[in-house]
């Protein structure tokens, strides 16, 4: 790993699961396409491969997104915001980055307030 | 709280502290502003008042963003994912959403892969 991406890595605030949230971006439509979680590893992993590489924690191992489906990310940033303790990934996604076959994770179900402010 | 708001509320996946993370998307520049996260009466405060309400950690508290800042989020809508264990919601922010004064809370530090695929 190299210096900066041991840096970016070392400040990050992970939970008492090791783990840290990651909100996850369509470069160009910006669409949020999914939250998922990392721990350090694949936050290192990620950064070294570019492939988008995330902690399941239904199935306690590291997941590297499209390596069955297909339908991977190619990771264009990574940052961390204000508290260090949520990461957002811009990426560029082949095919759907839903496990549904919908575009996002957030397509299915909306609402709205009931007031107009 | 009417029957949808109510319908939406009870689908929600909370984790073993009662809250669901939300990531929190500015309606028209589509930017990533913030993180944050809801309990169950947050979502619901949201939905009845379309004032953007969050469960501080910190403070151990409810929190109507903006209430001391100025800084207010309009909310437009709300969405769960597949999972329905994470928030999407859209919103109109008044001024600056991070509490350093930045635009957005991932402003600070952003790296780029080693490697271009």
């Amino acid at each position: 790993m190299s210096q900066s991406a041991s840096d970016f890595t070392s400040r990050l605030v992970f939970n008492e699961q090791g783990l840290i949230p990651v909100i996850v971006q369509q470069v160009d439509t910006r669409e949020v396409l999914m939250m998922a979680w990392m721990n350090a590893e694949s936050v290192a992993l990620t950064l070294e491969t570019a492939a988008a590489t995330y902690w399941s924690r239904s199935r306690n191992e590291l997941w590297v997104k499209g390596a069955t489906s297909g339908n991977a990310q190619r990771v264009i940033s990574l940052s961390y915001d204000c508290d260090s303790d949520a990461l957002l990934m811009v990426v560029d996604q082949t095919g759907a980055a839903c496990h549904t076959g919908d575009r996002t994770c957030f397509d299915a179900v909306t609402v709205h307030p009931e007031v107009i402010l």
